[in-house]
């Protein structure tokens, strides 16, 4: 199906593959527009960088993705919506919509024992962009960092014993001191929804698995509900959803393991060069 | 000890902070010199990326170090060396020596078997760089990339349960289908050597460790030995050495994580933003 005249153009964008589950949920949620996915993939990943450094790239891919015709902007990574929210809306005249504020919400709206734990690469704990949305709502949360999550993940050992020894002493340090009451686990990186089942397994069973991909997805088809109207849209459009994806590594190696992130096969990359 | 008049500068690159090792290695045998590294953090790591993009960083920094007049340059770094070492060469007028040829020498010199497994990342690898020099010189090779190593080494874990255990599975698929009788193990990535304790006790007992870093180090103690008599140079002076050091992502972060591959405290990082 060919893109409708109305139909909203949506720019997404992430370091590289993992704001594709981002995509995922958005195609479910709002499978009637247009989405120009933008990965980062000649400078991933962001997780070990600095906020200078992330903030630099992450304007560059905002300003490609308007200049691509994109209506709103949804930043599908943690760490460049931690570290450069602020400086991506200055820098770009659309909306901009992070994933760190909907997985927050939702949190807030879930958590009993106001109490609970973040998952997230080494760049967005270190800001403590987790902690500091989740106290302004009265929600203490201990942010633990977890920088093998991403390689095991890339590597394809998803259901993979080493994964849930990995996950096992990740969550046994956060899930300690005080924080043996949390009741949600919230996932801050985008990768991490490929480990839901081994998560599940490990976490503590009272725990609730927050995933901020699907709350993401979930704050743009109401936002997008709210102003035009499109919460009844069709469903089925979402297979004829018109995508397009840029990556500023090799295009070949996008496709390929972009795949499992998305969940159906990737066509239409495009790789692109962009000069800092 | 103030750089002498006369003594060499050697540029030393890697895309992080794993080329330490080999600077390390430069130290103890070739103390005198004056050495100037740039790390690409910003950029790393290159062991996922494409041929395109890391020739691209790759030169940038060559050209970095030649402006800062290194004399001569090491690329201590295995995907840039086994993707790039050609277009380096040829983009800068001093002389280049990379990680490889000093490794696949010293295993041609070693084993007896005349079939060794070599350890690298997924660029690496897929540029069968190690094969087709080992080829030359009558070995065969089977190179396994393993992706998960650098994480293992940069999160600390190196001494670890994790580490050996994804150590053995790796070695496990290396070591079999004919490589059983391999008795060489070269470590075609400059992190690897911290691993090199692990890897010790999980490779078969009859195999015998080669450190790229090590033989580049060699390497160039030799060039210059040859060139211009320096084999007598006295040791002792190592702790005078003079270094200096440049990082595109955060100097703090360069400082920090440095020190463990250096074995010494690491001053005097200047942070740079190089520009495509």
């Amino acid at each position: 199906m060919a893109p409708t005249e109305d139909s909203i153009k949506i720019g997404v964008f992430d370091s590289g593959v993992g704001g594709l589950t981002v995509l995922k949920a958005l195609l479910e949620l709002v499978p009637e527009a247009d989405y120009v996915y933008f990965g980062d993939t000649a400078r991933l990943p962001y997780g070990s960088k600095s906020i200078e450094t992330v903030s630099k790239y992450a304007i560059l891919a905002a300003r490609y993705l308007e200049r691509h015709d994109a209506q709103m902007l949804v930043i599908a990574c943690n760490t460049a919506t931690a570290l450069a929210l602020d400086v991506i809306k200055q820098a770009v005249s659309v909306p901009v919509i992070g994933v760190v504020e909907p997985g927050v919400e939702r949190t807030a709206a879930e958590s009993k024992n106001r109490k609970v734990v973040v998952l997230g690469t080494e760049a967005t704990v270190s800001s403590h962009a987790y902690r500091k949305a989740l106290a302004v709502r009265g929600i203490e949360a201990r942010e633990k960092a977890c920088p093998l999550l991403v390689p095991l993940i890339e590597e394809g050992w998803v259901e993979h014993p080493v994964s849930e020894q990995v996950s096992r002493i990740y969550l046994g340090e956060a899930f300690t001191d005080g924080y043996e009451s949390a009741d949600i686990l919230l996932l801050g990186c985008t990768h991490y929804p490929l480990l839901k089942p081994v998560l599940r397994r490990v976490a503590p069973r009272h725990v609730e698995i927050v995933d901020s991909a699907q709350s993401t997805a979930q704050a743009v088809a109401k936002m997008l509900g709210e102003n035009c109207g499109r919460e009844s849209a069709p469903r089925e459009a979402a297979h004829g959803a018109h995508l397009k994806f840029f990556a500023t590594d090799s295009a070949e190696k996008f496709r390929r393991l972009g795949t499992r992130f998305l969940g159906q096969p990737i066509d239409n990359v495009e790789h692109v060069d962009l000069r800092e």
